[in-house]
């Protein structure tokens, strides 16, 4: 940690002579001193001997036969059926800000409905001048917006509230994904119906089995809600809505309605299954909060993980995911000591409105016991509290909202194990 | 166009109204005049009545069943074999800034190599300090960025600077495709080998069986250049040269070695075939232009298009795709006849360096024939030119770097004709 770059750049020329404990070392080429002009010691391997495959060998292509083990995967014993389930994104293997479409989370309460586009509709009634009804044709008539946002089930680390300890990245933070969304912001669709006077709140309904439905305020719907058609550039996947849903930039996942069919304009909050007897937080006295949309300010340590241990002592690029539903990331500090010491990390890609954000630092590891942390500052200036202060505010009862800081425990082995401290 | 919205911002209640004549009618319930509290008529369809398929029904999921026409296409005749060819995009069904892997426009020289990650290796030589072989592996420990840039092909375009006339968008743009890159700036990889005085230029190689390869300066290397190991948060498709590639942001796609297997630092060019014999621009005067890297501003209206005609007169949203490869795109105007008159298009997303851009305008059509264009100016102020122009500057034999303006057709039976006017 002594060698930790002050300013907090990426050293220059420091990773090779920093890592004669470690991996880095093999990067030095054998013959340092050999004439530099000489070609280094490349040998010309098989595949540059034959013809590859042809273009279009897949007209919809996939990832390399050297990535199968990068899947989105369920915990069994978790939920009662495949239909009313959640599949996790591999976080472990996830380099970016935009979560390919093949392994975005998914989250069912009656399976994935295969909903023919053609058939499908969209009504707005209620308390409404003119109720209306879209088709997806007539939504990608109207003028859209591209927006990068991610989307995080409110009981991502749901387990671990509850001290579950499941020791893999993919099942402790897995419930969150990210996508370029294309749609029509909701409120160009209210105009057009013409909202009455009194209304304050929508119901958003699903044209799943679940007829999954959420109420959510009339504000957000003016503010930046919309309703997409497309997520990283081509139609949304079934497992996402298909062929629309809503979407509520940062707020939890549930409300981001799926498959919608209908949008009911109302002046106050409906009672739904779903808002009443679960996706609610049970507070130590008894009451329970309700409509807590916003997905608070989090970020998690993914280099090193417990699928991916330190290999090598020495010097070493820790590296994350921080995100927030009030806006954008401001900074991430990383601790190396269970949260005594704070350093602050680099932010390595765009910084968008409620959008993942990567984070990463470079840090000099002596072989020890470590407890690894990040935290995360958003605009707002709320900071991403610990396990214990999240238990202070909302006791051991509170399952969903989980945004408390992970520790890794980085043992001389270098293997990462989820731990709870403090 | 007399209602165009002067602000230029979208109108807010006017789609409905505009619309009388065309689709958006259909927009309006029939029961406009009935009771607003009652449901509109939605009936109960077939998928909201039984479970749908299970959660990671897909570990690694897969498009709609009904989205299979959206898949990249080649042009059989165009090439000699389908391993020294390229397939086209569809951006046709494209509505964002980012391109599904699965859809990723491919160019190859000698078909996609089949290559282990764990045994490949990149080596950085010639004119350095210490020459340095980097494993994957060996990357990922380096300090990374993450952005977002296009890639187009030199030959986007080939065949329209030759007259061709194809009849549809996906052929005639649909060699960009764009992505989120995760890498390691070539800089700090040179830093680390130390680059030796008089040094100008780079070789890089591909370890395909074409062993591609392209010499480039020093000073992009020591810009913006990156060698990526991850497009769109996962590891590059084989098709895009897993397991590294070289990113040029914004230069010509064959600059952009694939499969990257070695750089050389030299003084001077090495002018390999690619550099010469091809992916040169012949000029009026028998000479060629030689290593034109960049990618000028360019943009194409991609709502309507010959695939998709317009189905209804009245009310339009014109929609289409700016890019430059020299930085952000600053504005982009459309006309409506054939270049007389340009109105100021929206950008609808985010304005990225050297990235892809999305832009709309609202148009009444009253049913004649129409000429649509578009241009782009980037933010150097860089217009982009008419074929004319560019005829002009290039003459007749210059095939690469076609970023002319191109003229969609609209006839009054809503088709769409691709036309080479002026």
């Amino acid at each position: 940690m002594s060698r930790h770059n002050k300013k907090n750049e990426p050293s220059r020329r420091g990773f090779i002579r920093n890592s004669l404990i470690g991996g880095f070392a093999a990067l030095v080429g054998r013959s340092a001193s050999a004439k530099t002009d000489a070609i280094a010691p490349l040998s010309v391997p098989s595949w540059s001997k034959e013809l590859g495959s042809g273009t279009v060998n897949e007209p919809y292509g996939k990832p390399s036969v050297f990535e199968k083990h990068v899947v989105r995967r369920f915990l069994p014993w978790m939920f009662p059926t495949r239909q009313a389930a959640a599949s996790f994104t591999p976080l472990q293997d996830f380099h970016g800000i935009i979560t390919p479409n093949g392994l975005f989370f998914e989250r069912h309460h009656a399976g994935v409905p295969k909903i023919d586009p053609a058939e499908h509709k969209l009504v707005i009634h209620g308390m409404v001048d003119k109720p209306l009804m879209f088709t997806v044709d007539d939504l990608k008539r109207f003028p859209c917006v591209n927006r990068v946002h991610f989307i995080e089930c409110a009981g991502n680390g749901v387990l671990e509230q509850r001290s579950a300890q499941l020791n893999l990245l993919q099942f402790t933070h897995g419930l969150i994904s990210s996508a370029e969304w294309t749609g029509v912001p909701l409120k160009l669709l209210l105009n057009e119906a013409g909202v009455r006077k009194g209304a304050k709140w929508l119901l958003a309904e699903g044209a799943d089995a679940a007829g999954l439905a959420r109420s959510f305020p009339l504000d957000k719907a003016l503010d930046d809600a919309l309703v997409v058609y497309a997520q990283n550039g081509e139609m949304l996947r079934a497992e996402q809505g298909y062929p629309m849903r809503l979407l509520l930039p940062g707020w939890e996942g549930i409300a981001n309605v799926k498959w919608l069919r209908r949008i009911e304009v109302g002046e106050r909050p409906w009672e739904m299954r779903e808002e009443t007897a679960t996706y609610t937080d049970l507070l130590p006295s008894g009451k329970a909060r309700q409509y807590t949309f916003i997905q608070e300010a989090k970020s998690v340590i993914t280099t090193p993980c417990p699928e991916y241990p330190v290999l090598n002592k020495g010097q070493q690029v820790i590296r994350g995911l921080a995100w927030s539903g009030e806006g954008k990331v401001k900074r991430v500090d990383v601790s190396f000591d269970g949260g005594r010491n704070w350093q602050q990390a680099r932010l390595t890609g765009p910084q968008l409105d409620k959008s993942l954000t990567r984070f990463e630092i470079d840090w000099f590891w002596n072989g020890q016991e470590a407890l690894l942390q990040s935290r995360v500052v958003d605009e707002t200036g709320y900071v991403q509290p610990s396990l214990k202060e999240l238990r202070a505010l909302r006791g051991v009862n509170s399952m969903y909202h989980n945004n408390s800081i992970q520790t890794w425990l980085l043992h001389p082995s270098g293997e990462v194990e989820n731990v709870q401290i403090g």
